[in-house]
């Protein structure tokens, strides 16, 4: 920031307006200051869907969420928030204009600003309104929890199932013993559809066109995957009320784990090969700092897992604050082994710009200080944000 | 690039090795001089889908399909070549090295390198080697030729057909008339499959998992669409030997328009609601010029087409030399005055730099060169391709 410049903060919060909305071609101009859910509603009243889906919806708006490149539970079929922009408009440092609202599929005409802007979180533009991509609402869906034998047969489950029911998995969540474990203990009002927890279950959604039979699919892709030892256990939705019961567990656990207290939280992501090894090799190194319990669950078809540590039954976190960064350090320098990221859709902001530095590719991280000082070269664009600001 | 310097041609062709296949996590690594055909060929031998699909895959290789961040015939469901791609290795302007060949679908660290380079054309860095995404390939693939009343019925048929059938459909393509007609005149062993070209006709590809019978779901899509009233006539393959005669008449129009010679060419892309109204505008606006044959088709899925402008029977293209400026001008402002795109697919090139820069956002233009400027400040990569050299 220029010496003597003073910072300010910029809310686009009143600049919420849905531009325009073109169910034909399945796009949307929305500014940057809409709420997610506003957004969907305004999709869904043009019988569309617009597929970014997160337990933050009700708050989160879609300039931040670009800005971030949020991910959420449905990236497995319809991608990131980058994979659903088709164009922005942006102010750019110098105060010019970039009219790129453009509503194209295809549109080779220079080099790709707008994926530059997209999860740049903020230090190269302000983003003021985006062109969003829609899609064909589901005629069904369906939702199931299945038990799986351990890490690696859920990766062989998601395999089948792409095989047999291709496109329509909408989502593929891991979810370890210990994230039904927490509700019980803090949050007792939340329904568990297995009594005992399982090691580990997956929650499939699926959602069909009008040809399809989402029941159908599911009770096929469990009878294959029991044939196969895949899964010892299964629940198939039966009605709507009963897929709110599994997603509601599902969406609990953040909260029951903030309501246990986490030491240290991860959003890592990894080779999908790599992710059964990794989850056996951490809790041992982990142990070997002292007696954790682990909560590892998230979007698995994504590769990328919510890797949260906290103390035991009993314990406080406090007693291990000193200890924090030394978990990090390992649970990040193993990811980083693996070929993995330390910020799989939570981005970097200002808590991780030492992590970055630590591990992101030199040459990256070079023509990263090259661009932000070409594009803002008084850094008066959310300055320590991502890259150390200048000394 | 620098006074006294000469320019060198740096070719690939020998780095063609695939790094890696992971088909449980559906990647794959590949040097940038592998050739397109043999990269789908490796996929194909573990079971996997590579999409990426255009004519001239015999030869294209992966380094330059990036680099221009190819389309082809599979975008609707799959995505451009940047959709394809999850990781690049490139050598940057400094002399760097970039190694970006992560095997990740999340990965929020920092701005996005990978989609500055894809689709740049070369100017900030020369691409080595890529990480691909593969798909599970389907299990039954089908294939109809629907003749349609006209353009805004195609649209309302794709509607359709993502209403009915989700996100099986692989490729949706339009031909004109013109494209069979040119067929018979320049290249008579070409098998047309209707004996009397419609105006209109559209064909599209399904590749369904193996809950999915295809044929099933053609037949049923042409059933709603006659009673809709957007299909004339229909014929749906029964045989992979006619799925191929389909393509065959499909992929054979590009070079029956080379036969016939085109007097202006045009790669654009329009929002699809645009596209009725522009093909009836357009021929009318061509007509004040001259009388010329016009062969409209390509992408419909995508809103791209190729709207290529041609002498009629017994004249010749030489004649019209002195108006091929006028007509891709006009034709390029009709597309710019309905927000589309003068190059979907095939980029700027060298060709096409003066279209850029009349056409081009000029926020967009000014952050390009300042980012060229930072990368490269020598402009020793790709000079004068996409941006006009320095002065």
């Amino acid at each position: 920031m220029p010496e003597g410049a003073r910072p300010v903060i910029l809310s686009l919060e009143r600049m919420r307006a849905v531009r325009g909305l073109y169910p034909d071609e399945n796009t949307m101009v929305v500014e940057a200051g809409a709420i997610l859910a506003d957004v969907q509603d305004a999709a869904e009243a043009q019988g569309r869907l617009f597929p970014l889906s997160l337990a933050s919806q009700g708050s989160a708006r879609i300039g931040g969420l670009l800005a971030t490149n949020a991910g959420g539970v449905n990236v497995l079929r319809y991608g990131n928030a980058r994979d659903l922009c088709l164009g922005l408009e942006a102010v750019l440092p110098d105060g010019s204009i970039w009219h790129g609202l453009k509503r194209l599929r295809k549109d080779n005409t220079g080099y790709d600003l707008r994926n530059l802007l997209i999860g740049a979180e903020g230090p190269l533009g302000v983003l003021t309104a985006a062109t969003l991509r829609l899609f064909p609402r589901p005629s069904a869906e369906g939702t199931a929890l299945l038990a799986v034998t351990d890490p690696a047969a859920a990766l062989a489950l998601l395999a089948l199932a792409r095989d047999r029911i291709g496109d329509g998995i909408s989502a593929f969540e891991l979810i370890a013993a210990q994230g039904p474990l927490f509700l019980a203990e803090t949050m007792p009002d939340v329904r568990l559809p297995f009594e005992n927890p399982w090691p580990w279950t997956v929650l499939i959604d699926l959602g069909l066109a009008a040809d399809g039979d989402p029941e159908a699919a599911l009770t096929g892709l469990f009878e294959a995957a029991l044939e196969q030892g895949l899964v010892s256990d299964g629940l198939i939705a039966q009605s709507e009320a009963q897929r709110a019961v599994f997603w509601a567990m599902r969406e609990s656990i953040p909260l029951a784990n903030r309501a246990v207290g986490a030491i240290a939280s991860h959003d890592i992501s990894l080779p999908l090969s790599q992710i059964p090894e990794f989850l056996e090799a951490a809790p041992q190194a982990l142990a070997e700092i002292g007696a954790f319990r682990i909560n590892a669950f998230g979007h698995l078809g994504d590769g990328n897992l919510h890797y949260n540590v906290f103390p035991q039954q009993g314990d406080t976190r406090d007693r291990w604050r000193d200890k924090k960064a030394a978990i990090s350090r390992l649970v990040h320098d193993m990811v980083h082994a693996r070929e993995g990221s330390i910020s799989a859709e939570h981005g970097i902001g200002r808590l991780k710009t030492a992590d970055l530095e630590r591990y992101g590719d030199p040459a990256k991280l070079a023509a990263m200080r090259a661009i932000k000082d070409a594009l803002d070269p008084y850094g008066i664009m959310n300055p320590g944000a991502v890259l150390h600001a200048a000394p």
